[in-house]
Formats: C-alpha cells, sequence, structure tokens
C-alpha cells in the first residue's frame, strides 16, 4: 500500500467530515433573527471542530510526510484515527444542540481524547517502523504538547458534570495549543537537509 | 505541505459542498405540481451558490497556481476561506426555504462578504511570501473586481432588510462579474513565457 | 487549469452524487417485511440511477481523454453538466417516493435531457478547441448514440403523462444503450497508433 | 481508462460510503444519559460497517495492485462492487434503530454476501484479463478465504430469523478473519521480487 493512496483516502475522510459538520447547521423555519439564535451554540461549536479537523488534518500530514512504508498496522491504525474523528460531527451536533449541556460536553472531550490516544498510537507504530533515531522520533521528541493535551482532555471530561465551563475552556485551549502547526518536524528536516553538505 | 496536497484537500471540501447543497432541495411528499412549485426558490439560491462555489474554485485554482511553498499562515487562511464557504449550504438553504425573505438575504450577502474577505486574505498572504513583484501581485494589480464585490456585497447586507430584490439582484450581479474566469494570472504568465525568447 | 484538476474535481463530484443518493432509502422504522416493501421503487430508481452516474463517469473520462487545454468555456461548461447530474438525487428520490407516479416520471427525464444536452455542448466545445479532424471529432461522428438518447428523453418526457410506463421503459433503454461503454474512442486511438509504424 | 482514476474514484465512493454512514447515528434530543443509550446498537453496527468498508478498502487496493489494463467489463465489475457497499449505510441504519431485529440482520448479511460475490466477480475478472499465472492468481490461490465468508454469509442470512445472535457473531467472525489484511499478494510479489536475481 502506498503512502500516497493512504493520504488521499484520509484527506478525503478528513475533508468529508469537516463539510458534514455544517449539516448540524439545520435551517430553521422561521425566517426572523429568533428562529437563527437558538443555532448559535450550535454554530459555535462547529466552529470549535472544525479548527480540530483542520489541526489533525495538517498534523497528520507531517505525521505521514517522514513515512516510508505502510504495514498493515499503521494501516488499520489510520483508520482507527479516523474512526474516532468520524464520530465528532455527532458529538458538535449533540453538545451545539443542548446548549453545551454537561453530558454532551463530557462525550465531546471523550471522542477528543480517543482520537488523541489514536493519534498517539499511529505515531508510536511509525517511529517503531522508522527506528528511535528517524526524523519523526526526533521530531516528536518528549512529545509535551500531545501529553499536556490528553491531561487536558481528561481534566475536561472529569469536570464536564459540575464545571461545564470548564471543560469548554480547556477544549479552546487545547485547540489554540496546536493551531501553531506543529514546526518540529519541518525543523528538522531542515537542519537534517543544512547537516547534509 | 506540499500545494498539492492543499489543492486536493480544498477541492474535496469545495467538491462536497456544491454537492450537499442540493440536499436543501427536500424532496416533496405529493406528486404534482403544486408540491414542487415551492421548492423553486431554494432552486433558484442553489443555482445562485453553484455558480458561486464554481467562481471559488476556479478563482482558487489561480490563485495557488503561482505559489511554490505552503506556510502555515497560508494553510490556515485558507482553510478559514472554506470554512466561511462551508456555511453557503446552510445560508442557502435558508434563504430559499424562506422565499428570499430579508434576513436570511442579509445572513447570504453577509457569508459571501466574509468568504470574500478570507480570499482576499490568503490572496495578500500569498503575495507577501512570493513577493511583490511575482506574477500574482502583478496579475491581481488593484484587485477592482475584488473591491467591487465586497463594496456591492456591504450594500446588498444593508438594503436587504428594505430592498430584498436589490440584495439578490446585486449577488446576481457580482457572479455574473466573476462568471468570466480571471484571465489576469494566465495572460501575464503567457507574457512572461514570451519575454524569455 | 491542467486536465487533471478538471478530471479530479468532476471524478469527485460524481463520487458523492452517486453516493449521496442513497440517503434517499430512508430507514424505515418498523423491522417488518412490510416496512421495507415501500421501499422497493426508491431502490430500483436508485440503481438506475446509480447506472447513469456510472455511465456518466465513464464516458466523461473518455471525453477528456483528448483533451489538450482546458479553457474557460470548457471549464463552465464541465461546471455546467456536474449541475443537471447534481439534480439526479432530488429527481430520483422524487420518483421514487411516488412509486413512479407521472409528473416525477417527466421532471426525472427533463433533468437526463439538459445533462445529455449539457454533455453534448462540453463535446462540441472540445471538439472546437481540438479540430474537426481531431482524435474526438472522429471518434464521435455522427453521434447517433447521443442523438438517439435526446429523441427518447424527449418522447419520455412527452408520454409520461399518459404512459409512464413507457417512459420508464424508454429510461433503461437507453441506459442499456450507453452500458457498453463508449469504444469508438479507444479503437481510433488504437488505429492511430498502429498507423504511426 | 488508468488504473489511477479507477482507485481514485472508488476510493472517493469508499471514504464517503464509510463517513455518510455516522450520519445514521443520529442526534438525540435531550441531554441525558437515556437519550445516548438507545443510540448504542446504532453505534455498535457502525463499527462493524467500518471496519467492513475498511477491509473493502484496502483489499481492494491489493486487488487492483497488480492490474496493468482497465477494460469496461472490468470498470462495471468495479462500480457493481460499489453499489452493493453503498447500500451498508441503509443496512447499518436498519439494523441499529432496530436493535439488531431478525430481518434487518438478514438484509445487513444479504448486503454483505452481495458485496461479496461482486468482490469475487471483480477478481476473476482481473484473473481473466491478467492470465491464470499471473501474480493475482497465485496469491489468491484456492481463496478458502473468501469461500469461508460467503458460507458464513449464507448459514448467518439463513438462521437470522431463528439465532439473530448467531448471525451477528457470524459477522463479527468474517469481520476478523479479514481485518488481518492480505499478506498473500504481498507475499507472492517479494518472492518474484527475490526470484528476478
Amino acid at each position: 500500500m502506498g503512502k500516497n493512496r493512504l493520504e488521499a483516502f484520509s484527506d478525503g475522510v478528513l475533508a468529508i467530515i469537516i463539510t458534514i459538520m455544517v449539516l448540524e447547521l439545520k435551517v430553521p423555519h422561521g425566517a426572523a433573527l429568533d428562529a437563527l439564535l437558538p443555532l448559535l451554540p450550535v454554530f459555535l461549536s462547529y466552529v470549535l471542530s472544525f479548527v480540530y479537523i483542520g489541526i489533525y488534518w495538517n498534523n497528520h500530514h507531517h505525521l505521514l510526510h517522514t513515512l516510508h512504508r505502510v504495514s498493515g498496522a499503521i494501516l488499520w491504525a489510520n483508520l482507527h484515527l479516523l474512526f474516532w474523528l468520524s464520530l465528532l460531527p455527532f458529538a458538535t451536533g449533540w453538545m451545539g444542540e443542548n446548549h453545551f449541556a454537561a453530558l454532551p460536553t463530557a462525550i465531546y472531550g471523550l471522542v477528543l481524547l480517543m482520537a488523541a490516544l489514536a493519534y498517539l498510537l499511529l505515531q508510536r507504530l511509525i517511529i517503531a517502523a522508522e527506528g528511535e533515531d528517524s526524523v519523526l522520533a526526533q521530531a516528536v521528541g518528549r512529545d509535551w504538547k500531545g501529553k499536556a493535551s490528553w491531561l487536558l482532555y481528561v481534566v475536561a471530561v472529569g469536570t464536564a458534570s459540575r464545571w461545564t465551563w470548564l471543560s469548554q475552556s480547556l477544549y479552546v485551549l487545547v485547540a489554540l495549543l496546536w493551531l501553531i502547526p506543529d514546526r518540529r518536524i519541518e525543523r528538522l528536516l531542515q537542519l537534517q537537509a543544512q547537516e547534509i553538505p
């Protein structure tokens, strides 16, 4: 299985997920402002999830960038990641429609947590295949961003029933953490290119 | 991030947006003509939005044509453009279902305006990366078409509550303005090719 | 605009159309056979439209095969074709849900007719660009298949109100006519290859 | 018709099918746990179908890997496979919403059976085109996995009305059988590469 087809399929699924989410923004029946206003929470949760899928698309590309050979394990780890991301439209719609209620907020965080763990698993498998001294292994390093994200997701899921606003803030915080694209791999690739004179 | 993957992802999202819009054209329950007729406004707004997405797809290609390297800022500016365009199916459906009522017409124009501003931002970032004397910078020039569009969108949003028919006409006018594909870049590329003897 | 991107975008839209049609096959509420049986007409119309989109996908590829340069006119003629094909899921769902009633059957034929005319227009523009002695022009020749299709569509639309079963049969007949992929272009390309010794 | 375009179109359709299935997971109206629990069967059937589409995507790639020329018959056999797979979201949703009732379970198995037969047909056509001593023919060999799958599907469809749980177990069993990617072709390709010194 060539890397290109894995990338193309993943891109296709991510493009569909990001676009299908907008279908939860159901066209209201009235034409007045008070028909539109109840949609505001759905809209806000759509914005948040759009950013998250954008982040995953971007980082996913960096992750595969250094990959040479797609094994069966990597292929299924990739599908596993897409599976959890495919649940995001559902979690987004449920959270938005219920105006950021406690349980939907916790479920939203759970989906994000599972996607993050699936991403970690994929990363581990690629590093295992490419070697501990590969560009990706060096680039990821101690992966503090990844670790911070899982911790924050766990906290957010745990506090959702009591301080739902805190969970929401943590989701926004993690998104902001990652919004800056992962330049670690790019930087190392440049370093490597410089070292080969 | 290679340019090809950015193009492929954008094309995927645009292809989904343009096709998903047709889902707002809900299958009516009766089989008679009076079951079909109320769908006419939804159909007309679908035609308009189809043309707009076609225009964006076309111009987006010209925009990226001269790009050499995709930075993180360009990547997110591109996602930002796709975000606003992803709201077009919602705005189209709402405007169509309410038979071009005032508020939905204004919201439709607002989405078009935000997409146009997102396109401008992306254009600026690409020119900044490629240099003021790049092919794109020369091709865009004073960008009177872009400026006219924003102005017309603003007027259309402002007049929607009073002269809704005027706003609608302005949306059609802007679409006609752009329907002619942006040959400026193509022409300059040809000039450049001729200059290199 | 490269031919590849036009092909990729068209393929994307066609893939979405062919898959979105299945959404009209709404999941029934009961679990018994009498909940499933009313879906039979929707299923049959889905099969018919699936075959039609398959035919268009296949012939569209042959059409673009000989194309060298994508002009603005060809680009918009292509989008125009995709527009009419994008209405097929709606027409399919309406015809199926109303158990092949007269008006939905006529509308279905109208959409097929418009798509066929859009295909003809695209074919004409490509031949005009490539020249009357191009491979495509020779391959299309008198285009009796295309002409027969339009004629049969027109007859089907006209008779739908009185002999709906005849219209349905004609749609199936035209599909069978085209199900055999258009080997004319392939054959000529082979002839040409043989002539160059 | 190049192999690449056949692959790209199939990948597009499969990516849409896998993502559209999640739309059957309808956002519930309440925000409490008892609004979420009834969705559990829909979720479980979604997981099963996700795995099945993943398996088809993976094996489809191996199948086309050794193909050199796409004939009209292969093209339509491929569309025929996609047709049956496109019915999986419907069958999944119906089975999930009716909590794995007898008839929907049987229909689900019937769709899987038809897809498996379509896959077999495609495999046969490719082997016929490539020759009985081709890599694919040797790789497939006696195809015990394929034969076991059809047998198990037939048993599952037959027993669904009486022992529905058995049918469900068989669907899971077949998925597990195939979850291990088909290394036969890969292995033979490696052997072949070794034989060419």
